[in-house]
């Protein structure tokens, strides 16, 4: 098969690889159909996290299952599945409690032993307790092929920080961050039913797609003036804020606009987040929690909800490309030419 | 009247003020029965939080209101009271909410203007929305004055961190921390039904009261393992942890025996605190709050549980003194001495 790997800075190339099968009785091999480039992937490319030369890449696909081990119950050759960005064993505490990516046994696609997403072909641990079947009538829908794959991971991540900072009827969120992930937030709050959603950003096309999404408000985060302008024009800050990118002046940024006795939730990678203001915190009572979003435990509602029409998230998608061009959608992401890439492996 | 007023580091003296009257409406006079010195005025005291000479002090304190003004009506003349270490409007957003200590008018005792707890009248404002009164039968059991005392400030304080924290049936909570306040949130957590209740501190004695309390293990915070056993002998750390000192050690220490997808609560002012384990925080979809308690919220619950004898935080109480002897009362925890000290400034 075709896949996606590393080769060093700025350097992912596809190649050929043996074909995955079954190895444990509890496997299932996907045909991958779609598979996105993740922002996360940038870490990698651009050589700031380290991932080995030879390691293959990508977590976030959809597919088709192919086979099955001799103990998987509820996926079946032929089924169109969602997969999340993360594995995890269904059977742990917990998994129990729907924070798999806490899992004893949780898992990333790709690295150096597990196929990786942006491939043909993926074998697929536990399966039963990963993939999440789409609904044939859902699932024969071309046109809802690039929001199925948003549910991997972006839809999930934004879905995981609204959630986490508490978005919901009469609250008022701040959603810090017009990537994919801070779109979906500002679609979350919005399925949550938030009273009000001011997007913060500095990309003016992304931000119409956040009023798209739901935001009732946008902010230029280049503005001078941009933090203390919403806590003027909420009277306080907001009861709810996501913090969808992860360095410090975003974080800085959220606990100022947070609102006393406030949530902030972040769900980008802390990659630059050194420290905070802990005098706020204390004197307001502000609570601030991460992370990293058990997706696998948000599929099936948003899942309904993308049935029912209720959400959209295909717009994060801005770049389509086959497999074979991965490089390139690399490229555009890094580039800033593209919000988020959705490659096509093949049909379903 | 006689009160206690700073004059500079280690210099703290009961000196003659003019008595209090009413100035405002909504205000009352309260002939302070006991008062308590905190933790926390030891800031002051050592000269490293700025506290200008001729300010009074003390924010604790119990008693018996002399006078009321024009429009208040849920207290009256001969009322025994407890008061919080912060007074609010009641009226507010904040204040509707529970979150007393964000009160847009919110005010603290002693300084430059305010009575001060530590003295033998207080002028309290907003006294319909800050005063509690003790019922006459609880009050009239000179034995329970201790345990009222410690309503106004570190039981409030140790119950807001073991809410905070999520503590509750089927929990396992740490405290860390063996302080007043660390020993009342132990007694809180079991009052919240804790499963297992673990108390880190080094006082032998106080980790015996943390026994007392409800603490089902005890741990000394100077072995070198300490952190590393909870782990262990929790099979992944505790679901809530309640951080009762401030400092950057005691926090590290609650963010490694959080359990994956735990709380973490600092009720301590975070003087030393700089940084968190952010990558931990994200990884293990941890969450931290602060902070300072909004007490007056707490009292009416933990007034009942005292009555019920389910609570009696009285043990933190080590040193009695009269007023007039707070001086030596703030040598004796300056030099860990006591634990805490109780005032006896009049007799209800």
């Amino acid at each position: 098969m075709k896949a996606t790997v590393n080769h060093g800075p700025r350097d992912v190339r596809v190649e050929t690889f043996a074909d995955p099968t079954i190895i444990e009785p509890t496997d299932a091999v996907v045909r991958v159909v779609n598979a996105a480039i993740c922002g996360s992937d940038l870490w990698f490319y651009r050589g700031i996290s380290p991932w080995p030369a030879g390691w293959r890449t990508g977590h976030e696909y959809t597919g088709v299952v192919e086979a099955v081990g001799a103990e998987v119950k509820g996926v079946k050759p032929g089924d169109f599945v969602i997969a999340p960005f993360s594995f995890s064993d269904g059977s742990c505490e917990f998994c129990d409690e729907g924070l798999f990516t806490s899992c004893a046994h949780l898992g990333f696609w790709g690295g150096e032993k597990n196929d990786g997403g942006q491939g043909e072909y993926v074998r697929v641990p536990f399966a039963d307790a990963v993939l999440v079947v789409v609904p044939g009538e859902l699932a024969a829908q071309a046109d809802k092929r690039a929001a199925l794959l948003a549910l991997t991971d972006v839809m999930g991540t934004g879905f995981h920080g609204a959630l986490g900072a508490e978005a919901g009827p009469g609250k008022i969120v701040a959603v810090i961050g017009d990537g994919a992930v801070g779109l979906c937030a500002v679609q979350s709050a919005k399925l949550l039913g938030a009273e009000r959603i001011i997007a913060i950003g500095h990309h003016a096309g992304r931000l119409e797609i956040a009023r798209a999404f739901g935001a009732t408000d946008v902010v230029d985060s280049a503005a001078p003036d941009a933090a203390a302008s919403i806590v003027e024009m909420t009277k306080g800050g907001a009861h709810a804020v996501v913090e969808a990118v992860g360095n410090q002046d975003t974080m800085d940024f959220a606990t100022t606009v947070v609102r006393s006795g406030g949530k902030v939730c972040f769900v980008g990678v802390p990659a630059t987040i050194k420290t905070l203001n802990f005098n706020r915190l204390f004197m307001s009572n502000v609570s601030v929690r991460g992370g990293i979003a058990p997706v696998r435990a948000y599929i099936p509602r948003l899942l309904e909800a993308l049935g029912e029409g209720r959400i959209d998230p295909s717009p994060v998608f801005d770049l389509r490309l086959p497999l074979a061009e991965s490089p390139a959608g690399y490229a555009a992401m890094d580039e800033r030419r593209a919000i988020k890439v959705i490659l096509d492996a093949s049909t379903a």
